[in-house]
Parts: structure tokens; C-alpha cells; sequence
């Protein structure tokens, strides 16, 4: 049988947010990758499927891939290429793979890198992703609040990025996310009333939606300052202009 | 019982996208609620979902609503309410309502008008999202091109949005999202070039993602102008600055 190398998202926390077709993979894949736990969100996308490989007849092999945390481009880009060696080798012996990401494979994983050294490195492998519901839609769904209708324009910006750029980016869109992180939530509140949002702007910041510590505050741009906003790294806030 | 209001993401084409939460629901809500065709849209949320519904032992009822397509804002409005009204007489009456809609229903959906008017008219109304898998991930997957990762900023511009606006969004952006319609990209191909995407930027167009019908385009900004691309309202392109 011909192997192949499977990214599969497992939605964003609750076990029903997972796909039929990622149920389906991760009960036949032969082995089952995972990176190695440095936050716990590897452990995370693990936990959301624990009971789909509970139901297996036969365990597959779980293969926890190191992910290093380390900043030097090169050095980083070295320990990609071993992992990607590692599932390629794999591969060519027939095994299927299912690479689990929180999520999405292609929205913001960890996925992404070692998708692309397997596509440059290993072009010969048979590559597959099933894409899953991401935080994003998550966090509207559990806050109600939409993140783009229409004509609309929707900025997603992780929270590590410099709020001088933050501001040009919400001059032009309707909505923003802000990925990751809420502790800048209350500096940025200026810097995102100067490029145009009301304080009658609709803001949503959603702490691990979908999850059993799910945290879900709605309310108004101009009311934050008074918001006692628990940091976590699974937090998503939406900002939209309110036209009503 | 208590009644209630769902909506209920099926993903963005393949039946096998759609979560486990989205089957359980369609296997026991009293009402399943689609737009009434105007677009072949909401047909094929509905051809979607079929195998689900016919699996059943007893048939749902099935509410046609009619979502006009006019563009007097009142009147639109008080179209609204009028479907929002019909939903909120039977969730009074105990009935489980699931309102499916392809994708997600918190992006770029018409579910966001009705859920606004039960929000605002009806806040007595239990009311319930599902998120699904969006065409956006969908699209990556096929294409194996990634939306965003880490410190990068991922907007998503419909292509009704003028091109002035998308060259200003372009130049804050590490990756752009165009979505439904792909016949001005050709136009486009200088204004992004003018906001820095250099020719080099990947491009991957996608029509129907995931549907029988899917067609996947990868390439270079640089290439596009000798593209032959057939225009669809399900068309998504991503544009991504090419670091490599």
C-alpha cells in the first residue's frame, strides 16, 4: 500500500468540532505524529482526539516530533529537515502518517513548517491535508458576535506584531482579530480608536472557546478599559465596527 | 422541551468536512431551515447535508426562507424580521431549528443577518452556532499553500472591495485572502505589485475547493497574466509573500 503524510486539524477544543473525515483518518493512520509537548498545546490536540483512538482495534504507533523553540533561522530550518526525514523514511515504507494540529493545518500550526520542508525536501511523498474549524470561527460562534459579512473587510493579526503597524492595518478593515494573547488589549484600545473604531465598536475576546475553560466578554470598544482581561495564550478578541 | 435556534456550519463542500456536533444536530433538530435558492448556494448546503437527512428515521421538517436580494436597506431589513419572526414563533413552540449554511456561519454568511434580527428582536430565543470548516482552509488545504503563520497578518478582502482599498490593505498584509470571484485578479496583479508582493509572491487560485467540481491553480504572482481563469462565485485566490 502507498504511504502518505496526512496533516489533519482537529478543531478548536471540543471533540464534536472535529471533522468525519479527520475521525476516518485517525482511525486507520498507521502512525500518529504529534510535536513534542514544549506548550501544552500539543497535548491539547492529543486530549481532543484521546477517545477516537480509544475506539481503535489496534493502537497505531504515536511518533512525538521535536519541535525546537530555538531562534537562529538556520538551526531551526536544520531541525524541520529531520523531521521531515523522519516521516519521509516512513513513508516510503508505506506507513500513513496523521500529523494532528489544534485547529487547522494551514492557520497558524506549527503544521505549516514541516509541510513545507516535506514539500521541498521529500517532493516525492504523497502529501494530503483535511483542513479543521479553526479558534477563529470558534470564537465568533461561542461570543455570537460575526467576523465579516459581505463587502467587509477581516484583518486576523497575531498579537506579537507592533501596534505603530496594528493601526494601519485597522484603518482599512472592518474587522480585526487579534490571534494569541489579550494583555495588550487595553494599549491597543488608542491605537485602534485612532484608525477609525468607535467606542461603540463590538469587541469579543474569547479565552480557549469551545473548550471546558471556555471565557466568552462581549462588549463594547469603549468599555475595556475597565475589563479585568485574564491573559492566555489561547485568547482571540474581535473588534468590528458597529454600523447598526 | 425547550426550543431553540442553530446555526449550523457544513463546511465547504466534501459531505465529509462537516463536524460530528453539525451531524448530531441534523439527525435531531425538528426544522432544518435553508435560504431559499436564489444562488445555487444554499442548494448545496442542502445537497451537503442529504445523506444525513435521508439516514434519518423521521423527516425534518424543511423551512424554505426567502432572503431577497434587494438593496433597499429597510426593506432588507424588515425582510429580515419577518424570517426572524417565523423562527422565533416555532422555537416558542418548542422546536429545535438548525439553519444550515455552507462553510461557517459567522463568515461571510447570510445566516449573519437573521442571527442579527433574532439577537436584537428575539433575545428571549435560545440560540446556538456550530462552526464549520471555512472555504479559507479549505482552499489551503487542496492547495497545500499556507494562510498564515506566526508574526504574519492574514487579511481577507471580498472582491467587491475597490482595488485603491486592496493596495492599501496589500501593503500591511504578509498574506491576502480574495474571496468569491477571481475575474479582476489579472487587474489586481499591479496593485499588489505596487504594495510590495514581487512577482515571486505564491499564488494558488482555488474554484470550488473540496466540491467534485474543484480546480486548483498554484503558481507565481508574475504568472497569472497568462493564466486562463474561469471565473466562479466560489473561486478563492491566496496571495503570500514568498520569504523563502
Amino acid at each position: 500500500m502507498q504511504g502518505k503524510f496526512i496533516g489533519v486539524g482537529v478543531g478548536p477544543g471540543d471533540p464534536e468540532l472535529i471533522t468525519i473525515k479527520a475521525v476516518k483518518t485517525l482511525k486507520t493512520a498507521d502512525v500518529i505524529s504529534i510535536p513534542k509537548a514544549h506548550e501544552n498545546k500539543s497535548s491539547l490536540a492529543l486530549s481532543i482526539v484521546k477517545h477516537i483512538l480509544e475506539e481503535r482495534e489496534s493502537s497505531p504507533e504515536v511518533l512525538e516530533l521535536v519541535f525546537p523553540m530555538i531562534k537562529d533561522k538556520e538551526e531551526l530550518k536544520a531541525a524541520w529537515s529531520e523531521n521531515a526525514q523522519i516521516i519521509a523514511e516512513k513513508v516510503r515504507s508505506g506507513k500513513i502518517i496523521a500529523f494532528i494540529t489544534l485547529g487547522d493545518p494551514m492557520f497558524f500550526s506549527t503544521f505549516i513548517y514541516l509541510c513545507q520542508r516535506v514539500k521541498d525536501e521529500h517532493p516525492e511523498i504523497k502529501l494530503e491535508i483535511i483542513p479543521g474549524v479553526t479558534s477563529l470561527t470558534a470564537c465568533a460562534a461561542v461570543s455570537k458576535i460575526p467576523l465579516a459579512e459581505k463587502n467587509e473587510v477581516l484583518s486576523i493579526i497575531p498579537s506579537s506584531v507592533d501596534s505603530n503597524r496594528i493601526g494601519e492595518i485597522a484603518k482599512h478593515a472592518d474587522s480585526l482579530v487579534l490571534m494569541k494573547g489579550s494583555k495588550l488589549l487595553k494599549e491597543l484600545v488608542p491605537v485602534l480608536q485612532k484608525a477609525g473604531f468607535t467606542n461603540n465598536s463590538t469587541i469579543a475576546v474569547v479565552r480557549r472557546g469551545t473548550m471546558p475553560e471556555e471565557e466568552v466578554t462581549v462588549g463594547k470598544l469603549g468599555d475595556v478599559k475597565n475589563w479585568d482581561i485574564h491573559e492566555d495564550y489561547f485568547s482571540i478578541s474581535i473588534i468590528k465596527e458597529n454600523k447598526k
